[in-house]
């Protein structure tokens, strides 16, 4: 029985089942029933996970960016089992519970800013979502109907479900979708690496706010209800924008009395040092941020958005009677999810983990740049325990080619072989490892990348593709 | 510390929270910071719930129509919490996981036909986002752009994203969100007791069928993609179909190659006596079953949907070179999700749960009729644990008026007080208890109710309101 002893099925026949019966997310149809090379994986501890045949590796990309304080945390099992034998669920369309009470307010405090309320939803995708329709709500109760043009940036992600994935300029994720909304608009990515040549940092910064300050005039302030952005592009490929972009875009939404939506599912929970990333280090206080991942260490689903006191009291009280946000999810606020986060964040303060991936960034990207003297390595970059190897063969392309995305792919085998998990978005080796991870476990981490990239450097000059 | 033993805020301390930090579905504006009077809940067992001034309660609605199996389930608690520790995170984009590879083959065997492939969300707005996001792939990839059209009745709810709000008729969900999306089109509801006067059960059956194929013609088959139906509207107020209904409609799109999604997210997993109620209950093998709530019983957030193979096939293989589902969630196929997924089927299995509802479900639909002869009482209708009574004040009304609607409120007032929940949807009490109810707590249930209802009688008389 599975309740007492988890699955009596052996590896071969979980397999069967998933190539028979899964479909999995970004599924090549072409594949179905071979599940398209994924492997299985069985069990984990801390930055390590087991593949179904025993094989141990260093997660890289910590699970999908969100498996903070590491895999195996009893702690959080311990919250989550007590959890749901106290108070396994709760409606909150007609009630409240106490873990979504407390967790609302921890949340608050961690906020910048007036941002001191909080609406849960179950995941990343959906806490987009809900911002964005409430965006609607927002300006249809201000009488402002044609207030809703969304600007966003290609390279972003923002979702999956049919209004955050049309909000999600990477083109890899858009065929196939009826994804082009009237109201949404894009503007290029602050990609500094790939910025046009000859442009200088600065002059490139002040092209990207020119786009975006032409956009708002192109579509009309009246006609724009909100800037939707990552602090950093993470699954666009760890771009960091120049210094002072999103404050210079932030003063140009207040102008224009535009909402200034920070997703930081990514960036939130640690991953850049701080409960989140907003202001501490992209020097902004939003209007909105978007949370998920990282706020339950990805042990159960949870998302949710923390919005302005000012920005709802204009849609609150004595301004909005009669209308209802009726918005929301059968687990909004699920008990388990929030007693799982509130575990989380006890995780967190027990063993100091921002302080120490404040300590241990530094030295992530350190050794992250040593690999930059490899001649298949175009780029490095990062920041917090984010962290991005981008192979380039032809340093004259302008974006990356098919063959550079075969070259990671490559690169990426090596990696498995060698105990490393890199899950290459593109020709970019993106790296979000676990918070908890330790000098060493970079050392290893860097090695086997380093390892596997000269393998494949050598491997192509041996069969005359490069070099 | 929370880890060690939960909240050590008080019941005032965390009313306070919610109060101050926390938006909640459905949120009033105008009693934003009050809580809109919503009680908080703070331990359950079984069927009932204690709210934190220790009222003992029995949940009418078990939960959202979710907590199927009953409250503080330990071998669902020891499951998640064993698997949060073995593994408490896959990526479903690049890996596969062990529960949910086990649960697609699971759910695949309790779905009808040849329904054999899943795809796994957070719940059920991201369920139905999915699917619909399947049908603009399916098409696309067929080379048939136009066929995008969805055809949803009024009074159904199938979400709460920006497309799934969108496809939800609930007239009271809908003001203030910009909900009037191009190709979703609204037929009307199935609502036997509202339907025209004059017109006989098998009349009404044909003029639905009838404005079925008007509005596919209308459209124009080419240009229609899917049709969307609940087999009985839950929150729309339990409204079951005539006999047939779904047959005929399925019919149709057969005839014009229309996708049927069965939306099962309430009527799954045992709520009509069987897993899932598309074809043992309601006759039909549909294209595609969006599920949630009950696969876990609410215990932890998944949703998802099951496809049939015949449909995939025209879009995989070797007809679908080159196309990527690129749709799909960090927390799709969430292990722990699906692990508490698989001890909750086996809570089923091994205490007969699907038996039970098949054998109560006939005394729990009796025991309601019984209240039909209390003069406020219109209409008692439901089927397997599924039921509602509808307060009609004035039968000549062709809808629920705002009178009605406040009789429903002082209902429910008195029943919270007599220790039962029911949530009123507009001047319908609809009932949806943990499916492990006994003949006995139907009693209670029942008497609450009736004793509620006769309350309110007399004070309406005695106010000279009504009768």
């Amino acid at each position: 029985m599975y309740i007492e002893k988890g699955s009596q099925w052996n590896a071969a026949e979980l397999e069967t089942a998933a190539h028979e019966h899964l479909i999995s997310p970004a599924e090549e149809m072409a594949k179905l029933g071979t599940s398209g090379g994924r492997p299985m994986f069985a069990s984990a501890d801390g930055v390590y996970i087991w593949d179904n045949r025993g094989h141990k590796l260093l997660d890289g990309p910590g699970g999908m960016w969100c498996t903070q304080v590491g895999y195996n945390s009893k702690p959080i099992a311990d919250a989550i089992s007590a959890q749901a034998l106290r108070l396994c669920y709760n409606s909150p369309w007609y009630s409240l519970s106490g873990p979504a009470a407390e967790l609302s307010k921890r949340i608050s405090d961690f906020a910048p800013g007036d941002l001191n309320h909080v609406f849960f939803t179950t995941g990343g995708s959906s806490a987009v979502d809900s911002a964005l329709r409430f965006v609607q709500f927002y300006n249809n109760v201000l009488g402002r109907p044609t207030k809703k043009a969304i600007i966003c940036r290609i390279d972003g992600y923002h979702g999956s479900t049919h209004l955050t994935a049309a909000c999600s300029g990477r083109a890899g994720n858009r065929p196939n979708f009826d994804l082009a909304l009237e109201n949404v608009s894009f503007i290029s990515a602050p990609n500094v690496f790939r910025r046009p040549k000859g442009m200088t940092e600065a002059q490139f910064l002040d092209h990207l706010i020119a786009g975006f300050e032409e956009r708002v005039n192109t579509l009309g302030p009246d006609n724009v209800g909100a800037f939707l952005a990552e602090p950093l592009l993470a699954s666009g490929g760890i771009l960091i924008p120049p210094k002072g972009y999103h404050a210079r875009i932030l003063e140009i939404c207040r102008k224009h009395d535009i909402l200034y939506i920070s997703d930081e599912v990514v960036t939130g929970f640690g991953r850049c040092g701080h409960w989140f990333a907003s202001e501490e280090v992209f020097d902004i206080v939003p209007d909105i941020i978007t949370f998920a991942k990282g706020v339950t260490s990805g042990y159960v689903p949870l998302g949710g958005f923390v919005i302005s006191d000012k920005v709802l009291s204009r849609v609150s009280g004595e301004n909005a009677k009669g209308s209802y946000y009726t918005n929301g999810y059968t687990y909004s606020g699920h008990p388990v999810s929030c007693a799982a986060a509130l575990a989380n964040i006890e995780v967190f303060e027990r063993d100091n983990i921002l302080e120490h991936v404040r300590d241990i960034a530094p030295y992530f990207q350190e050794k992250l740049q040593e690999l930059k003297t490899l001649p298949l390595v175009g780029d490095v970059r990062g920041t917090g325990l984010l962290g991005c190897v981008e192979c380039v063969t032809n340093p004259e392309d302008t974006e990356a080619s098919e063959f550079d995305k075969q070259v990671a792919l490559r690169v990426d085998r090596y990696c498995y072989e060698g105990g490393l998990i890199v899950r290459p978005i593109g020709s970019m080796c993106v790296l979000s490892p676990a918070l908890i991870i330790t000098k060493e476990q970079i050392d290893e981490m860097v090695r086997i990348l380093r390892d596997s990239i000269v393998k494949v450097q050598d491997e192509l000059k041996a069969e005359g593709l490069w070099g």
